[in-house]
């Protein structure tokens, strides 16, 4: 199995799919392709025509798209998903909703594994996606997660990679959330797959300026 | 079951799990909420925090995202996903490809029931849309068609609920495209469930303005 990747400090598609398969405990390879090169787009598109990473590889069979990359994770590893009907059912929903939601939150924070915690000024339409963020973590913890830390209880699942690169927005743009909220931040960022992670980000010397000028 | 849905006219999100259950033989009640209303939002609040239709009710478990609802669909009636593991992976790459990409194509050329086709000048993302929406489902149709008639061969799945809107956008615009794509398009369009929602939107009295002017 490989996953075709982007940077590990920017590119928040990719962390999603990398993040569940190292909690499943998958082995695979892994192949970089940095961004924002001239050359990017057709490195990508000589694997898929889609043009986007991150790319799984799996014998004869390759998938695009974040999402689908966890399905497919899935029906190896059926515990990335949570077992009981409703709790997937919920799983899946939120997962799709940050697939294609929150844009203002996305483009005005954009994730940036190095950047130390620091505040700037969120507006409206950014603030509205925070607030959403924070009832849809406490609503699914309250409802689904069984005092476990993450949000279907004690395993890191799907839904939890989903949201990680959101979880690093919160961080990193030092935005205030709920004690609760910031508990759940705090549990994802001590797993042993999302310090894994950072430790290559903070490794790499690739800069995308416009995202560290934000 | 029940599905929450909004105008036929113009929801497209609503017409994917509607076509897919119709498709799949499944019963189930519906109720419109009328987009754009002043009350729109609330209403929709009152059942999904996430605030957005379609919505699936099925005995105690509530479903939003239009993805995740053909998901749970699919895991009652199997058949939704193509049986074999690498297309049914693909169905979910495309599916997911639509959920969150083609923005040019979905802002300029909205989805429109009762438009007659009509060209638009399109800008050169959309073109660009256009031309990945020709790829994919030539693409998808060559590997995975078998011959049939939908994306995935004899059977409308999922991935082709997903598309439906597209078909109208590429047929209500009056975009150009190569002979195989508008196959697909007439098989869609030719299919009951698509004839009864068609046939639905046509009686709907409610008109959104900034659409139907485009
Ligand atoms: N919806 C896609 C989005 C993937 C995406 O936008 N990836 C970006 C990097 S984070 C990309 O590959 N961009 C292509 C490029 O920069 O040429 C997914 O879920 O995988
Ligand atoms: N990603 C969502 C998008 C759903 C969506 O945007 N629905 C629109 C109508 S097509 C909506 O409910 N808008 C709420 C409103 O107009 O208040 C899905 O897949 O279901």
């Amino acid at each position: 199995m490989k996953l075709i990747i982007g940077n590990k400090n920017y590119s928040s598609w990719s962390m999603r799919p990398w993040l569940a398969a190292k909690s499943a405990g998958m082995h695979f390879e892994e192949q970089i392709i940095w961004l924002r090169h001239p050359e990017t787009s057709a490195m990508i598109k000589a694997t898929s025509a889609a043009g986007k990473v991150p790319i799984l590889i799996h014998g004869d069979i390759m998938v695009h798209e974040s999402i689908a990359i966890l399905e497919y994770l899935a029906e190896i590893a059926p515990q990335l998903w949570p077992e009981d009907r409703e709790s997937r059912a919920h799983a899946r929903a939120i997962s799709a909703e940050i697939h294609a939601g929150f844009l203002p939150l996305r483009r005005n924070c954009p994730m940036n594994i190095k950047r130390r915690p620091k505040a700037i000024a969120l507006d409206d339409e950014t603030l509205a996606s925070v607030e959403r963020v924070v009832d849809l973590i406490i609503d699914c913890r309250t409802r689904f997660g069984g005092g476990g830390d993450f949000l279907f209880g004690a395993h890191f699942n799907n839904a939890d990679a989903m949201w990680a690169p959101v979880v690093n927005r919160l961080h990193a743009y030092d935005i205030k959330v709920p004690a609760a909220v910031r508990r759940y931040m705090d549990a994802v960022m001590a797993t042993p797959m999302w310090r894994e992670w950072e430790a290559a980000a903070l490794e790499e010397t690739e800069t995308i300026v416009d995202i560290d000028s934000v």
